[in-house]
C-alpha cells in the first residue's frame, strides 16, 4: 500500500530524506516510447530548491539515475526504475526532533503508526525530498502523453491574499509557466507574490497558496462511475504530495455562491464538435471526461516548518517542550509544487488514458 | 473497477434508476456483529426524499433486502448483499433526455463512455439513488464503528451565502445532525437555508452547498504515508457521490490565509494526552491520523436538474437544442446528501480501523 | 477482499447456501454487448443437480434473474447484479455440524477465521451453491469472448485411474463436451468412469477427477510478467472454485519426466503464420500468450461429503466424536465442475482481453 | 501490474539481465524489525550460480545494495528498496536471438507484447536473473517470520524419474536444505539426481523437476474464501517465478487416485489441540488455514536454454531458421529455484500474517 499507487500505470516510490537513494519505479510504461533525459532533467529542475532566495539553500543533488526499464533510452515494457542517491546524509540537524515532534509534520503521526522506529533524520520518508521521484514519473509519463496530444499545466493561483489572473476554463491557452522561476500567469502579480513570502521569511514563517492545473487534449468517454472516476483517481494521488490539504474540480467550492442555472455547462456546437458553453464542471461529469479542459485546484498549506519558537511536548517525558527548528527551511513550497502537481496530473491521466 | 472500492471492507454498488433493483456488496466485514436494522432504517430515512418541500415527491421505496451475509440478524463474515427493488420503473419523463443530454449530469459523457448504450433513464447508474445503498453500507459499518468508540456526524456548513455556526475542530461536542429535518447546528441558520432553497425552487432553479463532517475517536497511527493516507482513501470515495466537487481537510483552502505559524497545530499535553491545541490539520498528518478529530468539507454543486429551460444539443443531428428537464427533482439534494457523506465516511473509515 | 476478483472485468460473488439469494455483481463489462439469455440458461443447467443419479436429487432452483446492468438484453455499461433466490431455505440437515466440523470441509477453517459465527448451513458461504453465479458470470462473457472468436471448452481428463482420450495441444477440434451429460471426449471412457463413480456411491464413498480445459482464439501477446501474467490469473481464479487442489498448465508436471529438448516448443511457420510445432507451454511463455492453445489442467479433489461414519471432534468439548453426514451428496462433483471450470476461464481470459 | 504483487506486504520487482541493475521495493514491511544482513546474504547465496558443474559460470555478483527503508539494520516503515547492480553488462551473446526467438523462452510473446521493443539481452525482464531480488525480499519476510514462529523449508521431490523421500505432511520435521549445495532430504537421492542432470548436461540437453515446499507454525483462520485465499495468494505469486508451469497443494494430484474416505482428514484431538489426523488439503480448507502444516509442489520445466540446435524462425522474414543458443546455461535450474520457491513462499505468507 502506501506508497503505490495506479491501476495500469503503477508506480512505486522509495527512499527518505536521508536515505541511501530515494527514486521509483514506473510499471506498466508502453513499450517503444523515447525518452528525452533533457527534458526530464530540465522538468525536474523545476522542482529543485536552492535557485533563489525564496526556497533552501542545500545542495541537492537530484541527478536521476536509470536503473532499468529502458534500452538505448526507449522504454521496453519492464519497469523502469530511477535512483537519486542522496549525497549529504548528514543529519544532525533533526538530532531534537526526535523525542520534540514538529507541529503540523508527520513526526508525531509517524511515531504512533512506526512505535518510534520511523525514519526522522530530514522527515524520512515524508520528506518533501520524495517529490523529487514524482516529478521524474510525471516527466516520463508529460512526453507520452504529448504524444497523444495532451497538454498539463500548472500555476499558483493564489500566495496569501495575492491571485493570479483568472483563467478561462473552456479557451485555457499557453501559460508558460514552465519557463518562469515564479509559475504564475501575471508576472505582476509574481512580484507581489514574493514580496508576501519575503515578508514571511523575515519573520521567520511561511506561507501557502493555492495551484491550479489545467489538462487539456483529453477527449471525452474517460474515466469510470462512482469510485473510479477521473475526481477520485487525481484526488487520490494529488493528496499524495506533502501540504495538499484540499482539491477542487471546475469551480468546486464557488459554486456553492451560483444557482443551478448559473453553474451548468450548457452545450453548443462548436465546428461542428459538441462542446459546453462554460466549463464549471472541470471537464468532468459523472466521474468521465466531457472533452472539455481538466481543471482542478489544490491547497498547499504553509510550510509547516518555520523559525519562530513553537509549542511542543517530549514524546518520552510527556512534558510540553519549546521546539526551535533548525536547519535552512523553505518559507514557501508553492512554486515548487507547481512542477509536482503537473507530475502527479501527469502519471494519473496517462493511467487513465492507456 | 467504477463502483467498487475499498482494502479491507469492500464494497459493490450496483442497480440503476429504473433496474429492477439497486444495491449493495459489502465484503470484508468482522463476523460476529449485531445489525440493528432499526438504525439502519432510521440512517437511510434521513436520505429518503418527499418528507418536505425542498425535496422531490417521488415516492421511493427504499426498504433495504438482505439477502446474505447475515444469520440472524449477526454478520457471519461473508459478503453482505442488500436489495433495493425499484417499483415505479416506468421512464417516461426521461425520453427526450436521451437525444439531448442535460448540462452538467452525465448524459453526455456516459454516452461516450458506453458508446450511446448507458441506461438514460432516471440518470441510469450516475444517478442520486444509488447513494440509497452507499447509506445502507455506511449504517451497517457506524454501527461497528460505534463499538469501537468511533462517532460520525455532519452539518450543512453552508447553503449559498448561508453560513451555519462555525464548528470547533477541537472540541466537536454532539450536533445532533441526525434528529434533525433539516441538518445543521443552528436552526435559525437554517431557517434561513431554506429560504433560499425555497427561493431557488421557486425560480426553477437549485442551490448547492458545503457539508462538513468531523470523525471522533480515531486513535493517533492510522493511515500510511503517500497514496494510501486517510485523505487519499476519503477523498476516493468522497468523489463517489454524484454532485461532489471539491473536499478539504481541516482548515483546507483557507490554510492559505493564514501563516505557518497560524496554522501549525501545536503540541500540548491534556490530561496526559498528547493533543494539539488548534486542530488546522484535521486530524491527520503525513496521511496518518494524529489522534485529533478528523474534519473535512465537501463540495455539493447546485442540483443540475433544474426547470428553467436550458441549451442543448442533440446528439444524433449535432444541432443546438432547448431542453426543458420534466419530472420532479430537488431544488437542493444539500440536506439529504449529509447522511450520504457520512455514510461513506463510516464505510471508509471501518476500511481504516480494521 | 475475498470474494472479489479481477482487474478490468470485476465480479463480487455473494451469498451462502441458504441465504435468502446468492448473485454476483460483475463490473466493467463493455457496453453495448447482447445478452442471450437462453444460452446463459443452458450454460448454467450444465451445472445444475439432480440431472441424473450421480448427482445429488436436491431440487435447486438456478433461476437468474438480473437486476441491474442490462437495458432490453443489452449491456449498458453498468453493474450486471444477477441474483439466485434460494427456496429451499432450510438447514435442519447441518444441525450436528455446528460443532463437529466435517472433515476435508471448511467447517473448521471458517470457525476459527469467523470466531464461531460463520454461516454453517448448507455449508454457508463455501457451499459449491455458490459456483452458480460463477457458471452465470461466465456465460455472460464467453458470449463477449465468442465475438472476439475466442472458444473455451473443458473436458474430464481423469476420475479415479480412468482417463478420456488424450488431446492433441496444437489442434484442439471441437469436444461437443457442451451438449454432453458427462462431458467426456470419449463416450466409451465415460461409461467407465461411470462405473467408477457408481461404486464409490454405493460405498457411501466418493471420487474425484481431473479437468481439462482448452483456450482457443486468443492471439499472441496477452498478459504481463511475473505476478500478473496469464498462469498467476487463471490460477488465482480457478482455486476460487471449491475442491480444486493443483493447476498446471500445458504438460505441466509431466514436463519434468522430459528433457529440455523434448519438452521446448520448436517454432515454424505454417501458412505463413508462427506457431510451434508442439503446445507443451500450454500457450504461455513468460505469462503471455504466444497464440497458441492456451490448455490447463486442474485437481478437484473427491468430495469431502461422504456417508461414512468419520472421525471429528466437538468444537465446544475438544473431545474426539463420531460424524454421520446426512442429506444428499454428490459421490462425484467433477462432471459438474467442468461448466464451472470453463466459466472461470471465461471470466478470466476476458479480463484479459478487453 | 505485471511485477508488483501483494495487499499489505507489497512488493515491486525491476531490473534487466543487462540492464544498470535489478532490485525490489518492499512496501510495508512492519517497522522495527532488526534485519540480519549476514543471514540475508546466506538465503541469496543458496540461490547463487557458479557453485558447481551443475549451474551456470556465469561469474554474477549479487551484491545488494540497501537504498532505503532501514536505520541503523531496522526497518523503519517506509518502503525498502535493494538494488543488485550488474556488473558484466555485455550482451553479445544474444545478438542473434533478437530475430530468433528461443523455444518455450518468452522471447517471441514478448516480442509481440511489447512491439519488438522488449529488452532481449539475457533474457531482459524474463532472465532468472529477477529471481534475485525475490530472494532478496524472501529472506528479509522470512526474519519477520521466523519471530512469529513459522518456518518454511523447501526441498527437490524429484528430478526427471528420481524422488527423493517422501515427506510426512503431519511431522514435517526438519530438513536442512538450507545447508546443502544440493537441497534434497536423502542425500543418496541427490547423487542419483545429480547423475541425471550431467547426463543432460553431457548431452547438450536439461532436465525440470518438482521443488516442495512446507509451511510450518501458521495457525488456523488466515486466509480467505474464494479468490482471496491461501491457495489462489500463493498460486498467483509462485507462477510469478520463470518455469514454473504447475502447482498442487497437499497431495494435489494424487487425490485423484484416492476415495474420499482415503482423502478426507479426519480430526483428531492432540495434546488437548485440534488436529486432522493426515494432511491432505496441505494445511488449507477453503482458502483458510486450519493449523496443519502448509504443503505445496511447484513443476519446474527443464530449462529451455539447452546447447542442441533447435528450430525456431526469423521474426523479420516470417522463414524457419535453425538456432543454436550460445553462453552457458544451467542444465538444470531446479536445485537454484528451492530457495526461490522458499522466498516466494515467505513472501506470500507474511502478506496473509500482518
Amino acid at each position: 500500500m502506501s506508497s503505490m499507487t495506479g491501476d495500469k500505470i503503477k508506480i512505486s516510490v522509495f527512499g527518505q530524506s536521508h536515505s541511501k537513494g530515494i527514486g521509483v519505479v514506473i510499471d506498466g510504461l508502453p513499450a517503444g516510447q523515447k525518452i528525452d533525459m533533457e527534458k526530464v532533467l530540465k522538468f525536474m529542475d523545476r522542482r529543485a530548491p536552492g535557485k533563489n532566495s525564496l526556497s533552501t539553500q542545500r545542495k541537492e543533488s537530484d541527478t536521476p539515475e536509470i536503473l532499468s526499464g529502458l534500452v538505448n533510452g526507449v522504454t521496453c515494457g519492464a519497469p523502469l526504475c530511477m535512483v537519486i542517491y542522496n549525497e549529504n546524509q548528514h543529519s544532525s540537524d533533526y538530532n531534537n526532533i526526535i523525542d520534540t515532534p514538529r507541529p503540523s509534520h508527520a513526526d508525531y503521526s509517524a511515531y504512533i503508526r512506526y512505535n518510534g522506529f520511523n525514519d526522522v533524520s530530514g522527515g524520512g520518508h515524508f520528506s518533501g525530498r520524495l517529490t523529487a521521484p514524482l516529478c521524474f514519473a510525471g516527466a516520463v509519463c508529460m512526453q507520452i502523453l504529448e504524444d497523444m496530444g495532451v497538454e498539463i499545466q500548472a500555476h499558483i493561483q493564489k500566495i496569501k491574499n495575492v491571485y493570479d489572473d483568472k483563467i478561462d476554463f473552456v479557451n485555457i491557452g499557453k501559460w508558460n509557466t514552465d519557463t518562469k522561476a515564479f509559475p504564475v500567469i501575471n508576472d505582476e502579480k509574481s512580484k507581489e507574490m514574493i514580496a508576501e513570502i519575503e515578508k514571511a521569511r523575515e519573520n521567520g514563517d511561511s506561507v501557502g497558496g493555492v495551484i491550479e492545473c489545467a489538462v487539456t487534449g483529453v477527449k471525452a468517454g474517460f474515466g469510470n462511475p462512482m469510485f473510479d472516476g477521473v475526481e477520485n483517481k487525481l484526488a487520490k494521488n494529488i493528496f499524495g504530495i506533502p501540504a495538499v490539504k484540499g482539491i477542487e474540480f471546475g469551480n468546486g467550492f464557488d459554486a456553492i455562491d451560483l444557482y443551478g442555472s448559473e453553474n451548468n455547462d450548457e452545450f453548443c456546437i462548436v465546428d461542428g464538435e459538441i462542446k459546453t458553453k462554460t466549463n464549471n464542471a472541470g471537464g468532468i461529469n459523472g466521474g468521465i471526461t466531457n472533452g472539455m479542459p481538466i481543471v482542478f485546484r489544490t491547497a498547499i498549506k504553509p510550510t509547516p516548518s518555520i523559525f519562530k519558537e513553537q509549542n511542543s511536548i517530549s514524546l518520552e517525558n510527556k512534558t510540553e517542550e519549546k521546539l526551535q527548528i533548525k536547519g535552512r527551511h523553505d518559507p514557501c513550497i508553492v512554486q515548487r509544487a507547481v512542477p509536482v502537481i503537473e507530475a502527479v496530473a501527469a502519471i494519473t491521466i496517462l493511467d487513465l488514458l492507456v
